[in-house]
């Protein structure tokens, strides 16, 4: 470990002979033969400049966070420099500047109508964005400066974080706003076995507009109380938006064609990806396509900065995020689940997430005391981390008791028990990274938060890359298909 | 003067007894008989909310600000406590907040269906705001949200003034892309006179954009350098937003129905203002009431932000507004100047800031040597203000001392000459501040802001109050007339 962290060395040839291939992406809507999706060309340049951009602005703005009061003290290190604080805020305001000039690229009439005009191939091209999506897409650029703002004002206000909670609610009004305004459809399909009682489409109404804030909201909180180690705020955010590209990707018109043998899973049907006219798992509908095209906008750049912005943030870190980067990207999958239409399968994507927010239940609630900082606690002989403890200070209820000791049963966490009275008066605190810690045992920084990753590729590759997407089709799809007619929304 | 300046009482009882009324209009769209523009009455009732959550709001959060470091010493007091600084982002986030809540009061079907269900009445009636142009106002509200940022951010990190007049640009960035993608309209009418060389219509093509690039650039940098006494960024502000929303009313359908006698000037038309049919100087032009229904939207919650702000922030101040007012209020003047179409008209209104910018050119660029501070010297003793001074370290350059003896001929500043050599070695510090002391003699600094008030509303009202309405109308559409014809862009 280096005293005083200089910062990580950028290989600079390498990143800039970058810049032409960026250049030719964002060009490529306009070099024939123009391509099926031209403003997925230049989404994919810009993400290498925001790629760029985030690794060369992060160093050089960070004495100017120290300078600005806005920095921290690596918790678990020998070496007690300060680190810059809140550099999330540099991710998101290359993020959001992006999107902004992504505008023209993907609705402007002039842009796609030049892509018109060549038009000969065979399958469906989405060259126009429909124009109404225009408000859509502003309103969650809306909604992501507004979670930015929060997240800053957070870090510089150092709110604390039970009243933090609602925060994210904030930002999601512009959504619903522009969700109400626009007629958004407040139904949603009916599982076959429950239709007897609700019909096919059930209209939530008011409900949906709740459902679609707390999508937000734990979106938000979810990464927020999963971090404290090194690079586990940036990692889980850069794993998840890797699942949600690839689960885009099967939905775009891909020239080649392959099917999913689901007999073999004994289901009748067998399921068909790719193809010009099938466009992907989209079979065709080119509403689909749309919707996961404009996931692919919000990802693509989410990842780019996320890569760059974990350079520096790894272990031994030389930034820090903040709560700006777990507001932010929260908030993106938010927007992208709700204006997508796959919060369901979003949801998937979080199971770490929630297994961490149900672990820590009993103390975001007040039944176990919760310290201020919950992080793995740092040996400094051994460099290795281990459980961190809460300790109770009066005898704990008995409803305490109860769920510490279920808990402590399913090996979620380790208790220390009076010997004398038999109550409990010490136990891990409950986070996903002690959990880990106490399963495996105790282990340097690096490798928790390698774990922690691990974790969230596990839950993902089980739900979607190549070894796991046949499960993961099953799950979402093939099952699907005996609770869900063909009607998707 | 009070030692340690608690903030200023509120009366309690008087502004309850708003909410009710408030929330009357909130809801006026949906009581019989619905109002010929329904929307603006919700506007109306929302901004009074804004007024008393600015009025509470900024006094209970003044602690946080002083503890997370936001806080700045007076300098024109005896009184050296910390003041509450960058308070403008209460009122940013207050006003965008409201605007953001507005979005369905104006743009949403199931509100208008209900009003043009009852229609049966004569004249234009604007009870559906055009769907397309939610797109124009969500950019606005980006834009007024980067400004926000940016403002706080300047005020967090202190950026160096020289470097940051370009960054309103920035903020700017989504309504130039939406225009783009809009396929706003570039072109200009060309005055008659000049018509036999570039045509009737002149299609200024990217200059557009750059236009509205530098609109924004100059209203946000004319107030931030026109600071420095209480109560100066936000009465500027304020009187700019009353004499828009005066320039607005005259557009839209009034039952009154007058002319201005414009043949007492010699004009051979009379302007008719008012009437249903003829709606204002909109002369039936439904296109004119929406786009002054626009900058209404805007600007009535502007007003009420800046006078429950100014409550606070006047003499002796109790909170300051910081770099953040300035941009969000220069931002929103440029926004309703730009999509409502009357960006020259808007330039009248900032007559005293633009004398102020070019009185401040030397200084500005670095002609004149420019200190960290050029708000006037305030003397203890006399409890009065006094012209600043800069002073030379070396002697001047022909060029400086030119514009210096021309400035000083005119009355404009006070140049002090070394006896021996001749040369210039003090000047007043170049702004308009201290052309008033020079002018006027010194004042207390309350006398000093009301001079700045008197002389921005002197000229507005020059321009449009009902004393001069008439001479401002000949000079915008009396002599408009002599130079344009009836096609107004």
């Amino acid at each position: 470990m280096s005293s005083g962290r200089p910062p990580r060395p950028l290989p600079a040839v390498l990143l800039f002979s970058l810049v032409p291939i960026a250049a030719w992406f964002v060009v490529r809507p306009f070099i024939e033969p123009i391509p099926p999706l031209p403003a997925l060309y230049t989404s994919f340049g810009f993400s290498i400049f925001a790629l760029l951009a985030t690794l060369y602005i992060i160093p050089a703005v960070g004495p100017a966070f120290i300078k600005a009061n806005l920095k921290g003290i690596d918790l678990l290190k020998n070496d007690k420099t300060p680190i810059p604080e809140s550099q999330g805020l540099v991710c998101a305001s290359i993020y959001i500047l992006l999107l902004i000039l992504f505008i023209p690229f993907a609705f402007s009439d002039s842009i796609s109508n030049f892509a018109n005009a060549k038009k000969t191939r065979e399958g469906i091209s989405v060259t126009e964005f429909p124009h109404y999506q225009l408000s859509v897409y502003l309103s969650s650029l809306l909604s992501l400066l507004i979670a930015t703002m929060l997240g800053f004002l957070d870090d510089v206000f150092d709110i604390r974080w039970r009243h933090k909670i609602p925060i994210p609610i904030i930002a999601s009004i512009p959504l619903l706003m522009v969700y109400y305004a626009e007629r958004g459809n407040t139904h949603v399909v009916v599982p076959i076995p429950l239709r007897f009682i609700f019909g096919t489409l059930l209209d939530l109404g008011p409900l949906y507009y709740i459902y679609m804030s707390l999508l937000s909201t734990f979106a938000t909180n979810s990464f927020n109380i999963l971090a404290g180690i090194n690079g586990a705020e940036v990692s889980q955010a850069l794993i998840i938006a890797l699942s949600v590209i690839l689960n885009d990707l099967l939905y775009l018109p891909w020239p080649l064609d392959f099917r999913i043998p689901l007999h073999l899973l004994g289901n009748r049907a067998e399921v068909e990806v790719g193809g010009v006219w099938s466009a992907g798992m989209a079979y065709g509908s080119q509403e689909l396509v749309e919707r996961h095209l404009f996931s692919l906008y919000f990802m693509l750049p989410m990842v780019a900065v996320c890569v760059g912005f974990m350079y520096h943030n790894w272990y031994p870190a030389r930034a820090f995020p903040g709560d700006t980067l777990c507001y932010v990207t929260g908030m993106a999958f938010a927007v992208v689940g709700i204006q997508a239409h796959f919060s369901k399968t979003l949801l998937l994507f979080f199971i770490p997430q929630i297994f961490n927010f149900l672990l820590s239940c009993p103390q975001l609630f007040g039944l176990v005391p919760c310290p201020r900082h919950r992080v793995p606690r740092f040996d400094p002989d051994t460099n290795l981390l281990y459980p961190s403890k809460t300790l109770f200070l009066k005898p704990p209820s008995k409803l305490t008791s109860f769920v510490l000791r279920t808990f402590s049963a399913l090996g979620l966490t380790d208790l220390t028990v009076h010997p004398g009275t038999g109550s409990i008066f010490e136990a891990n605190n409950l986070t996903i990274l002690n959990f880990f810690l106490l399963r495996l045992g105790p282990m340097p920084e690096k490798r928790l938060v390698q774990t922690l990753m691990c974790s969230q590729r596990i839950n993902n590759i089980w739900l979607l890359e190549v070894a796991g997407s046949v499960l993961a089709f099953t799950v979402r799809y093939g099952l699907a298909g005996l609770v869900y007619d063909g009607n998707r929304r």
